[in-house]
């Protein structure tokens, strides 16, 4: 661990010695901008443009569908899928991109229940991200509320693991509070239950170092436009765990996941591997631009970035105690049972965070008072958070959030 | 009807007369090649290198995630939607983009079997493109077996339209021959039954006029990568009828079709009307490329369209009778009863294809024997029907298709 920084230029000493100072130029940031939301949508990487202008002017416009052969899309889910294995501990084959993370729930909830005839509880927690809950109601529901859902908090795990439990999802990063589950030790638990575990890896993916096949994970499903910065609805990914391909099956079984797809056969065969939880066809732009967002994250690899990443999350907190009096810490306050962001509680949240925006800090709102932060260590410097600290002591000290026009809520937050 | 041209250059007469020629321009074609495969893959709109950019640079990479609400990304499945809906004969707020074909088949098959309780069967086609018949077994599967799935051809379908079947799903103009069904008289038929009817218009929307509303639909889907113009795996559409929206609940509840999705809350509510059927984040990437597609289309009109796709198919069958004797046509002979595309068949059709687009003519193969022609008016032109023929004449004429490298099947055909 690094020794925090107590003034601003011992931030910039810090950041001059980085290491990992020369990502930086992997993005193409505005300027004058305190990007602390690369947890809601990572930042554009300079080299995106450049590929998908290669991507739509060569690759669809002159090679048109022969590409679909000569620049491998017909791969590209495996292809993207492996890179990001690589980033949470998946050997190859286990990892394809497709879809959205609330499609591949459903996929991956449907197999895991399939998997576990007579058990009929999924089990989460209330503070889940919500899709992660919608997309268990749905299927309920469809299954004709044959099944339950069981939601309880991490301190309640333990008891909710009975014999009716078939699968436990659990998003291993809290969206809003940052904590983070053992992974290994919460997998093992529901072993012990006789349960499969689902891990949503959308805050770990590119945040934090994540072992999905060391922890003996099930099955997991992540987000490719937050930390692994593939742009606005950037595909999903989902991890099969090898040792349950050969026998899960899912229900949107479309072309994409045949034995043979080009075959046109009126029967469904799943296709070996992964890839049977393929469905359509993939949106390639968007996965292209993917590709590039987890180039950037491999480059600089997981255990160098955990580490500035808690030095970062550690600083802020520290500063935030210091210069904001009137806000609350709404994260652990250990680095090492929290991921890459750190929030605070302040009662007038939303404006307040209207304000920061307006001077070029951007994190962002959640309901009902949270301060967002994320702290993607490719790109946030030390200095970068002793100013935000210091941007938000300001606002709270003079009151700037009372504006009236701080207080018109968006359509998204 | 125009007065099929009797050489090539009557050919070149009709294109300097064509009222949609100066719509080609708005395609970034590659040189020196006949593209009659936009019924799998359409090419890339000349704007869509700029949109893009902009999407990129601007949108994402300057604004980050205030686009969200500056650009109206939130927005782009309803706007798009609508856009595509008034190319389908929908009302507005009856389209929205989201997922992939398959995907969106899944939602509304739910759906539809849901609103018919008691009723066990879907009905469907043998030659129905096996994405569609895939979704529907996947479904029927998790279902438990309560279903059935009933495949019978155009010819059968009265006969099997029992008071047991729930929905009935097909493809208005059929993937393989280009045979179009009379959307409103299969409509009413299917209603007589008490029976639901999805349209797959993944062949017509941009290639034929269709009349949703008109024909008293009740749920269709649609893919944005054929004669949408949309790209490589554009995002695909669904319609939902307005008068069935509060009542239709699908399976795949994500949070975006939440009524409020940014107010986290723990049990799903369905969103009014139509983006109920939204799931999770949309790729925004490739929805924006799609945005471009579907404006080349807006602007020429369906209806000069169709005028012109009738001329070229009657002139490329005509003309393939006449100087390629060793095929067969598998489409239709009546214009009137097929969409944008003429198929023949050779027993060679793999090789011969392959041979065809070594000289620049991209059609494409389906197995077992179909060579498969599209004729998109917004950019083909009478004499590339001219040219094409002759050049397909003349690989048959010579054997040019013996050649070893033309038989290596490719992953995709």
């Amino acid at each position: 661990m690094l020794e925090l920084p107590t003034s601003r230029d011992a931030c910039l000493a810090l950041d001059a010695a980085d290491p990992l100072a020369a990502h930086r130029d992997a993005f193409a940031l505005p300027p004058g901008v305190i990007y602390l939301d690369g947890n809601s949508l990572g930042p554009l990487p300079a080299r995106t443009e450049a590929v998908l202008r290669d991507v739509i002017t060569r690759q669809w416009g002159t090679d048109l569908i022969k590409s679909w052969n000569t620049a491998g899309w017909i791969d590209l889910p495996r292809r993207v899928g492996d890179r990001i294995g690589a980033l949470v501990g998946a050997a190859p084959g286990q990892v394809i991109v497709a879809d959205s993370t609330s499609v591949n729930l459903f996929k991956v909830l449907s197999a895991a229940v399939s998997m576990r005839p007579g058990r009929t509880v999924i089990v989460s927690e209330p503070e889940n991200f919500p899709t992660d809950l919608y997309m268990a109601q749905g299927l309920i529901r469809q299954l004709g509320d044959t099944h339950s859902l069981r939601l309880v908090g991490p301190d309640a795990l333990a008891g909710a693991l009975g014999p009716d439990v078939a699968a436990v999802m659990l998003t291993h990063v809290n969206y809003r509070s940052g904590a983070m589950y053992d992974m290994a030790a919460v997998t093992a638990q529901v072993h012990a239950a006789g349960a499969l575990m689902i891990w949503d890896l959308a805050h770990s993916a590119g945040a934090v170092p994540v072992a999905l096949d060391a922890a003996g994970a099930d099955l997991a499903v992540g987000c490719g436009y937050k930390y692994l910065n593939g742009g606005p609805g950037a595909p999903a990914f989902l991890y099969v765990a090898e040792r349950h391909q050969a026998s899960f099956a899912q229900p949107l079984s479309g072309w994409l996941g045949h034995a043979a797809p080009f075959a046109f056969e009126t029967e469904y065969r799943p296709a070996e591997g992964v890839s049977r939880f393929l469905c359509g066809t993939p949106p390639i732009l968007s996965m292209s631009a993917l590709e590039v967002g987890v180039e950037t994250v491999a480059a600089a690899g997981m255990a160098a970035l955990r580490e500035k990443s808690m030095a970062l999350t550690t600083l802020f907190a520290a500063r935030a105690a210091l210069r904001c009096p009137s806000t609350t810490p709404a994260s652990p306050a250990d680095a090492a049972r929290r991921g890459s962001q750190f929030c605070l509680r302040h009662p007038q949240a939303y404006a307040v965070m209207q304000a920061l925006i307006e001077r070029g800090v951007i994190g962002d709102f959640r309901t009902p008072d949270i301060l967002r932060f994320g702290f993607a260590p490719l790109y946030v410097r030390f200095v970068d958070v002793w100013d935000a600290v210091e941007t938000l002591a300001d606002i709270l000290d003079t009151g700037a959030w009372e504006r009236p026009e701080f207080h018109a809520r968006k359509a998204v937050t």
